[in-house]
């Protein structure tokens, strides 16, 4: 096992901070652009973003450590986000992702001031038993998985005009 | 067509600011661990993208308007960073991309002077006819792909971590 809280709060606090350097300020071509219909395109992975702040990491912490195992967690819509009709530029999309996760940084350490509270179990509606530690790994995994998400629709734009050159890029070789 | 001179150079000064927000400051666990054998850390990633500052887009897109098709531009060893035996942090690293990006942008200026030159050919050892549009396309995508490939790595360190969520998690299904 190579989970650590201290370390994982490191990845949850500097991906805000990453995502504003990459995305604030750039044209619209690369945040309306997705990888095709029913996909994302970068403004909506952030919402998507803001939305798991809200209603899915903390407020599923909070729930494994009040109930354990006794009840389910409520679901999350992974989808909720794309009903909420917020005209609004990435600007604010990113500065309100930056303040929520650093709101639930803080609750995080409220919830576990002791390491042995990282063992509690939950109960997830699909998976079973599940820990606290695995649902904070899985916080920042997430992350990654939606960074990685971001610069793939961003090189897609641009799939056509690498010309030749497609073929030795990795990110245009996989979905 | 898609390709954009001044989108693209949006995206090549974006990169060194998102990559040293998201990594300055973190732990060696994060910057040492890789994809197994053979497979490169983040700090050998960053190594790499200095490397091509240096050696490889901006030297063959000098080349491309120098020689034309009339000679092939030399290969850039892909790994040649690998040997660069330099101990040195990953701030130190993360500082000397950004130079180096920077020089490079204020150099790109000064060799498309216009957008015609954009179209101008050479002749590049494995593919044959290549637009120095298609290069610069490429580089953009290029930070993509190790953009991607740095969450990738850093995402691979939590595998175990996140017990049953790892099915959920697109980044730990793919290479």
């Amino acid at each position: 096992m190579n989970f650590d809280l201290e370390k994982t709060i490191e990845i949850l606090e500097r991906t805000p901070r990453s995502l504003e350097q990459l995305l604030s300020g750039l044209s619209g071509d690369w945040l309306q652009c997705s990888e095709g219909e029913g996909t994302w395109s970068v403004a909506e992975v952030i919402e998507h973003l803001i939305e798991g702040e809200k209603n899915n990491w903390i407020p599923r912490l909070a729930f494994i450590l009040r109930e354990g195992e006794r009840n389910p967690f409520p679901a999350f819509d992974r989808y909720s986000h794309l009903n909420r009709n917020v005209e609004r530029s990435i600007e604010e999309k990113l500065h309100e992702f930056t303040t929520v996760r650093a709101k639930s940084l803080e609750r995080l350490k409220e919830l576990i001031p002791s390491e042995s509270l990282l063992e509690a179990t939950g109960f997830h509606p699909a998976f079973g038993v599940v820990k606290a530690r695995e649902l904070i790994a899985t916080w920042a995994v997430h992350d990654m998985t939606h960074m990685a998400q971001i610069v793939r629709v961003m090189a897609e734009r641009y799939r056509e005009d690498v010309g030749p050159w497609v073929q030795y890029l990795g990110i245009l070789n996989k979905k």
